[in-house]
């Protein structure tokens, strides 16, 4: 059954295409639009345009910037440590880092992992990129360490072995972020995997 | 912490602004666009923009319609008892009274019920309009019935108080959606208020 008005029912159909929205959710969203100020409805659909208009990838770490601000923040930073680069998956993983607030380096945006299965091969990601920095055409401090955070699977594990292999005749020193327990975890609960890894990776205290 | 693009950000700030829309869906939401192609951003930011320009009320029963569907498609149908008026809330009622596929009379939306405590008084809502209808000056046929379908809250029991007195004069029978069991439900789990209400309106088999 639809709504009296197309443009409700529109709305709604476009608000279901999201993911996670179903059709309940959609036609709620549709009536708060209708009920809010003309302005709100205008800023995110302004919001919407912009993305697709604005949004680029820096021409150095390939994370997401806009067309106006190339190279990235972090990338022209002049307070970053421009010798390590963080390998990661996505902009999230990006964003997950800077939430720690601890990680001072420059990062490497892959937007994808190696997934043979999917006919996702070496060059469909942004690995050609990162080999073009080592070779030091954009950096000017001699980048002395790549940090590999992919995420613990099949595909991020190939990705890693992959990189890992690339980036031998450069000389460079390449690191894995530690496989462990989580802070807060109990052991009890930890699958085998995690805790045989975190066995492995012990260090003297 | 932000993503390293404004677009990116402001983008999510107004997708979380959004009833039940949390910053994580936000975040979500926000990079379901930018993977997406440019085409389905532009019809979501069409629809909004639709929505807020196009959508008016029915000039009879005061539901949404189109602003080149007036009287909206209930109303000026000819296969529908123009006898009988189903009073609601809003367009969500008309909705769901729709898709039972039952009822075929007409409709009137009040948008809201009298409150007083969030001071909205009777003439905040469209009370005015039912009356209206029921002076005959839109209507070829005479209304019969009204029938009161309002939420079972104080503000709809207000509401329903409120019409019923109003609609006295007009020598119109006026009645009010069964309170009840509802189908399917087991009797011990059922509050007591709808249990005596249940009792109350009990009818001959």
């Amino acid at each position: 059954m639809r709504y009296t008005s197309a443009a409700i029912e529109t709305l709604i159909e476009e608000f279901a295409k999201l993911p996670g929205i179903g059709r309940k959710t959609a036609q709620r969203l549709a009536m708060h639009i209708l009920h809010e100020p003309k302005s709100g409805a205008e800023r995110l659909a302004g919001a919407l345009i912009d993305i697709k208009e604005k949004v680029i990838r820096c021409s150095v770490c390939q994370n997401v910037t806009d067309r106006d601000a190339d190279p990235c923040y972090i990338c022209s930073s002049t307070g970053r440590d421009r010798s390590v680069i963080c390998v990661v998956e996505s902009p999230a993983d990006v964003l997950a880092f800077e939430k720690t607030g601890h990680y001072k380096g420059q990062y490497h945006v892959l937007h994808g992992l190696v997934s043979p299965l999917d006919g996702i091969g070496p060059d469909d990601i942004r690995i050609n990129e990162l080999l073009a920095r080592l070779g030091g055409r954009h950096e000017t401090v001699p980048v002395k360490e790549v940090v590999l955070a992919l995420n613990p699977t099949v595909e991020g594990e190939t990705t890693s072995l992959y990189i890992t292999r690339l980036l031998k005749p450069f000389g460079i020193s390449v690191t894995k972020i530690a496989r462990g327990i989580p802070v807060g975890a109990e052991l009890e609960f930890i699958d085998e995997a995690t805790l045989s890894r975190a066995m492995e990776g012990r260090s003297a205290v």
